[in-house]
């Protein structure tokens, strides 16, 4: 092999894994990191936990999992890497094949020469102007110097309210590291949820805990100013005219990727706004490659491009630039199906493939089912999982899997992440083999059952009804019989409180009589998590009701206020 | 419809299902199910974790979620299927569409007549013609009755010593559940290992486990003869001749499917001995059906039948079996990969697809690659795991995954549960798009990091040795050149003590005067997890040594003994 200088610009995730890679595929290269930050390799998304006292050890953040600090000392021994820090690329002459360098606590300037070029420039939080926002007490949560200002803010104990602007994934991280760190906590959000890659009944569940949990979680809203004094944030006013005094406010309302080093080479910039690259990551310079948070890619589901800002892609990105540049295009980066998963307080909530909402909107026609149900068997230590699933109606190809609650919903994001990659359909993951003991699941475990749930929906065997469309038919005055099939002692433990009936499934045979005459008119069947409400519909449309719904998921599903 | 007659032969897992889904699909069947327990629906995965006093409430191996005892009453009431315990049916007339029952307490029989009957007779425990098996103290671990005596034996507490005989799935769970119980507990394996699911490599460090928290386990040996005085166990002699106490022995070598009454009535037996099935889970007699772990399935890699008791695919193939005794054979069950998973104390074991060992069995040509890495961040409290990945080096489809340790295996091998079952590639599951955040997982999740290890070798860029192949050659004297290219520190804490040379990365290329001046020389690199030797092979390959291994997942996947 020749000897290549291998430039890669960034050296957060994308970056080093790209020089690593290209390194020990060619062991002549020479590769050079090139790094804004002080520091190398940094775990940004385990910033929140080191904001929340989760840990102590900020090196933590920056460590080899044996211990070894991530520096350039490491760099060059270890990887053979020259990393450069706090240096700042600020031009490419593609034609010259140089960039310009500036050391950025000396101002010094200088121009490197490359033979191949990796572009990992990241993306930066969006900061909208809004007055005030260079106030003292207002940051984001995305750089080290913001984990560790925010670590600060938490071991000095002064600040007693935060406002966190966005209710997005690291806004809700945010929330509960500053919620653990001891302060109070309001998030603020522009749209009528909080995460978006949920559906609004889902993302409701999650808000219901962050209120459970002591947080203030305020929808529709936005922040219309940054108040201070002296310099200092000490409130914000909302758009709604609400003040809410607060001495730290974290503004957490997405990431735009950072394109203008390559938009001013001349480099494709594509549709989302990220440097536009081939499958090979591969830009419109054959000599210059780009990966992690500053590129779009191919949404494997929808098959347009996407922005996929997430540390597990920014690495598998990196690997196959870093591959690419040193033996050709030889690998290649499929896209993505935008798998995310967060832990909000004991929550796990996340998301694979298109909600029913963006689906919808992707102009699908789809089908979706609701479950809630337990984890594991009751006897191992059961919690609820809550999920819903989402799939083309013509096809029966799984679009997308939504899962939350206290359980292991990793288990189940993982398992359908690798399902819906695989164009899995309902009928697969209905007769999917998981490997089963109790520690672990249920016997049909709980993606299993929505898929059965689902199935059956889609064969017309089950006729659901989210619990936002039984809210809805309650609000517009067509009010259905409620019919909750669970025991008395449920009924008195637990109960929505809408003029409900209670008819336990195993006397429902014998108390037709409680039931509408009118075998057309609207029924609602549920129960605990609507095992028993699927049951009870089986039986009335066999008896000749025939408008008889089930409400998916049942009570543990209902999102709104109950009587109790 | 019309009004069939449906009898389901079985009330443990499939058999339930199975009637519990015919009913609801056609309400005007008559479903009866016939069992021969006291019991229905037991959670019999659920016994060892009653035996350890795990939980304490018998009934909650025979609930539903909500509390409520699958009892007649239950099914009667919720499911509306004639539930009929301590009931045997001895015999089925084919010609007359009947059955022969028999009421075990009372000893009285009867004929029921069926439209269609569903055979799920389960399997029972194999027990072995040993002398002194009738005594006292001498169980298995597979009906309620041997899990109330073992909860007896736990709760009287004047048992001491147990023997298990079989060191499978069960045999693995009933140490764990005895040890916890409080009494010394040896496991005796006929085989060189535990866990046959696993390969032998993988397989010690299930041992090793189990022997640090207490259990002997005896590998290549067998129960010749249970000793006893006055009807009651005292001990065990074994092949060996060695002569082990104890008060308890607990036979776990695997079952047998109960097939007699399908045999008797004439239906197909398969070549594995389980009843013969088509996809429809249909025997040969098309009015009847069979599910559960009676029956054999297709094994969905080899294509080849096989048995595969397990809980959740009896539940599955019931659901089929329900659906198409009623609707016609419209749904299907596509076979199984054989996963499996077990807790063995602070451990997870598990796998789905083939073992290495499987594999070759199976005539494929593989290629496999070993991981040991933490399951998520250092800062969240990372826990070790060890993976094996199993792929045909042919085609690169991956056959098989096996992981085990002390962190979250479950999410693993969930995902590539569902990965071999899409038939992945190695390189698929590379470039896996997996719901990433520090609480779950690493960046690069485990499993990928094993697909990328595998691939690393496939085309040549990692020259890999297993554990055991390293072992074979420090035995046959072609001794290599050990290389551990961790820290001074680390090797200070722990080595192999096998004559290794220190040379941490760093200094590789310092120290080059340290290595065999023979350039052919045999080397094998490590560190701790291997990253850092593959690091270094990538280095000397350059330099010119032309036999450099790498020793696949380091010392952490060593599983012999080590000096310190």
């Amino acid at each position: 092999m020749s000897t290549p200088r291998i430039l890669v610009v960034g050296g957060s995730a994308a970056g080093p894994k790209a020089a690593a890679r290209a390194k020990r595929l060619n062991q002549d290269a020479q590769v050079t990191l090139i790094q804004k930050a002080p520091e190398l390799s940094m775990a940004s998304c385990g910033y929140p936990y080191y904001v929340s006292g989760h840990f102590d050890n900020r090196n933590a953040l920056l460590c080899t999992p044996t211990g070894v600090v991530r520096n350039p000392a490491f760099f060059a021994g270890a990887k053979g890497v020259e990393a450069v820090v706090e240096t700042e690329v600020t031009a490419i002459d593609r034609a010259a094949k140089t960039v310009w360098c500036k050391h950025l606590p000396s101002g010094e300037t200088s121009v490197r020469p490359y033979d191949k070029l990796i572009l990992c420039t990241g993306a930066s939080p969006r900061v909208p102007p809004i007055p005030g926002r260079e106030l003292r007490g207002v940051t984001t949560l995305h750089a080290m110097r913001d984990a560790d200002y925010l670590r600060t803010v938490r071991d000095e104990g002064k600040a007693k309210r935060a406002v966190i602007v966005g209710g997005g994934l690291i806004g809700v991280e945010a929330c509960e590291a500053l919620r653990e760190a001891g302060l109070d906590v309001t998030v603020v959000e522009l749209l009528p949820q909080v995460l978006m890659f949920l559906d609004w009944e889902m993302a409701r569940h999650v808000e219901n805990h962050m209120r459970a949990k002591g947080a203030a979680v305020m929808l529709n809203n936005g922040v219309a100013e940054f108040l201070g004094q002296d310099g200092a944030l000490t409130g914000v006013r909302l758009n709604d005219g609400t003040h809410l005094p607060c001495d730290v406010a974290v503004v957490a309302i997405g990431v735009a990727p950072n394109v203008a080093l390559a938009r001013d080479a001349g480099l494709e910039i594509g549709v989302t706004g990220g440097i536009a690259v081939s499958e090979h990551m591969q830009t419109s310079d054959p000599d210059i490659y780009a990966a992690g948070d500053c590129v779009e890619v191919l949404q494997r589901i929808t098959g347009k491009k996407t922005l996929a800002p997430y540390g597990d892609l920014a690495n598998l990105e990196g690997r196959v630039a870093g591959e690419n540049c040193v033996l050709g295009n030889v690998a290649r980066f499929p896209g993505t199906i935008h798998s995310g998963i967060c832990k909000a307080f004991d929550f796990t909530a996340g998301s694979v493939g298109l909600s029913e909402r963006r689906a919808k909107e992707e102009g699908f026609s789809v089908v979706t089912a609701i479950n809630a149900s337990p984890d594991k068997p009751g006897f191992m230590g059961a919690k609820l999982l809550i999920s819903k699933m989402v799939a083309d109606a013509a096809t029966g190809r799984i679009l997308g899997f939504q899962c939350l609650g206290p359980g292991d919903a990793s288990r189940q994001l993982a398992a359908m992440s690798m399902a819906v990659s695989h164009g899995a359909t309902v009928a697969d993951v209905c007769m999917a083999d998981m490997p089963y003991a109790p520690p672990f699941s249920l016997a049909i475990d709980h993606f299993i059952a929505t898929a059965h749930i689902l199935e059956n929906k889609m064969r017309g065997l089950l006729d659901g009804l989210s619990s936002v469309e039984v809210q809805a038919m309650l609000n517009n005055g067509s009010r259905p019989f409620l019919l909750d099939a669970r025991s008395p002692e449920e009924f008195e433990e637990m109960r929505l409180g809408q003029g409900e009936t209670l008819i336990p499934l195993g006397q429902l045979r014998k108390r037709l009589d409680d039931l509408p005459q009118d075998k057309a008119a609207p029924i609602v069947a549920y129960c605990k998590i609507s095992m028993r409400g699927y049951e009870a519909q089986r039986v009335l449309n066999h008896l000749g009701w025939t408008n008889v719904k089930v409400m998916e998921g049942g009570l543990m599903a209902w999102p709104f206020a109950r009587e109790k």
